[in-house]
């Protein structure tokens, strides 16, 4: 290869060489993600229509999960406001025709057919609009379909619904009932349940990274304290969520959620596990990113461990391309 | 927001929430990456048209760089081998067409109008294949435009030709003369140079990566040693070029080239600059990525510091909803 005549270089500037230099990327347009749940995880061809009718309304589908135990299915879109608004509201009303709540079974926690749709921000929109389209698309599915809508997370009206656990109490079955009762009554649409399709949480959540780190242990007394110390909830790193778990090697691990990479990064998250791991005598062997993340979150990590905080998602050549691509 | 309730997870396996899960991404198209640079920096209307008619071929470009300096532009596309080979070819034409090599000046070495064509492997691409796509391009603007080419890089035919530095000695100027010696007459083309255009070096090589590792500290020497100690052509790690910089601050830089990511990674020279640093009692204050690198090399840093080996590309959201537009 060529001896490169090498000049002082700066991110930014050129180095006169055949390598190619970061420039502004032009005004990008608005996206956000939406990861809709639904209680079908059996009849793939269930799934399927749900997923084409989404796909209609011209949302990128960038993956479908389905669990037959738990007899549910999670669909990941990414698009406009407005596609991911209509996408959402007719995946909403296709589960009603195609799923019977009265004929579900399966293991996870749910009020209905469709039984959470999550708006994440993910380019050039913030949680705060997230939260005007989560209620916008509540209404709309309350007030045409005819099927109660919880408001839930940064969306939530009320500090009893933030969480879904909270809005899920009772779940389908005992919702039926508990509908009636005032503080059960919904943000939007009928105060009963949808014969078929049950109720459904609407809500706006930042993006939500599912992160594990694993320790050379076996003793899950010490993977549940360094989950204590790293959870929010126990006085640890905010919008974290954490358990010790036991492997199906016997080894044991800090199973956690980053409810806002923002807030707490990955490499924040990673080197505190790692502090806890060390205090209690236990080494740290390995981590496992479960699903996507953004690139933000994995330069996160970058800039963190290489020291380079001037890194930005435009310098990794598949950004550069995907935004070369959206603008034709 | 919800406390999630969370099962053991391997990468891989639903957590059963709402986060989605990686998948196979289905089988990608062959890619390769072009960087030419032409010998025009000033005349942004030159620049355009060269541009415009690479971009005629429906490759995507990624990046235009011009330096007034060095009176040079460095073109940065993407696109299928075919699309490449079709817009380099043209892009060549153009140049000899609008730039006259008798009144070029600048600093930067080059031998002719359009001065490099380096093919690079992207996806779905070997070098090899660059190789011979290489030499296809190189007969067809040798016969086609009656440019001299010189075959560079992986793509030479001689040892001595390898090293852009020994394509270019003697420069446009000199090689007036030279090209009629038999060791420097071209791979194709005449063994004249062509009276506006000049010779270009056509090639292959791996993706290089620029990338600067700054020190605390002032002490030029420091800076030479350590890329002495680091640089291949010294004993030091495979692929990897390097050089000791005063910045204008005053403080010093490892300034390298990574000229094959997958030979020695970045997290690898990095950690080898913090060593030899370390070894002089020399803080490392930061460090630096010019221009572009994929996805794959940045990951190779979380890869590295998180001890995920099986992290990829596709759980980069980014990069999964690239490859879903490339699907349509």
């Amino acid at each position: 290869m060529a001896p490169l005549a090498l000049a002082p270089r700066v991110a930014g500037s050129s180095g006169g060489l055949e390598g190619s230099d970061k420039r502004g990327v032009p005004e990008v347009d608005k996206l956000i993600e939406c990861v809709p749940n639904f209680s079908e995880g059996r009849r793939p061809e269930v799934v399927s229509a749900i997923v084409d009718v989404m796909r209609g309304q011209g949302v990128t589908v960038l993956d479908v999960h389905s669990d037959a135990a738990h007899n549910r299915s999670v669909v990941t879109v990414v698009g406009s406001p407005e596609q991911v608004l209509e996408a959402a509201f007719a995946a909403c009303r296709e589960a009603a025709r195609l799923i019977d709540m009265e004929q579900h079974r399966g293991e996870h926690p749910r009020i209905g057919a469709t039984d959470v749709i999550p708006l994440v921000p993910f380019q050039g929109t913030s949680l705060e609009e997230c939260v005007g389209w989560a209620r916008q698309l509540g209404r709309r599915i309350g007030e045409e379909l005819g099927i109660p809508v919880y408001l839930y997370g940064a969306a939530a009206t009320r500090p009893d619904r933030v969480r879904l656990a909270d809005v899920r109490r009772g779940e389908y079955e005992g919702l039926k009932e508990a509908i009636a009762l005032p503080e059960r009554h919904p943000d939007f649409g009928p105060a009963r349940l949808h014969p078929r399709a049950g109720a459904v949480a609407v809500g706006a959540r930042p993006f939500l990274i599912a992160f594990n780190v694993n320790l050379a242990c076996e003793d899950l007394g010490v993977a549940r304290a360094i989950a204590r110390a790293v959870r929010e909830s126990s006085g640890g790193l905010p919008a974290v969520q954490a358990l010790g778990l036991q492997r199906e090697d016997g080894s044991v691990q800090v199973s956690m959620n980053l409810l806002d990479y923002r807030r707490t990064s990955l490499p924040a998250v990673y080197e505190r596990v790692v502090e806890e791991a060390r205090r209690r005598g236990v080494e740290v062997s390995g981590s496992e990113l479960v699903g996507l993340a953004p690139a933000e979150a994995l330069l996160d990590v970058v800039r963190h461990f290489l020291r380079a905080p001037e890194l930005t998602a435009d310098q990794v050549l598949e950004v550069r391309l995907w935004h070369a691509g959206r603008q034709g």
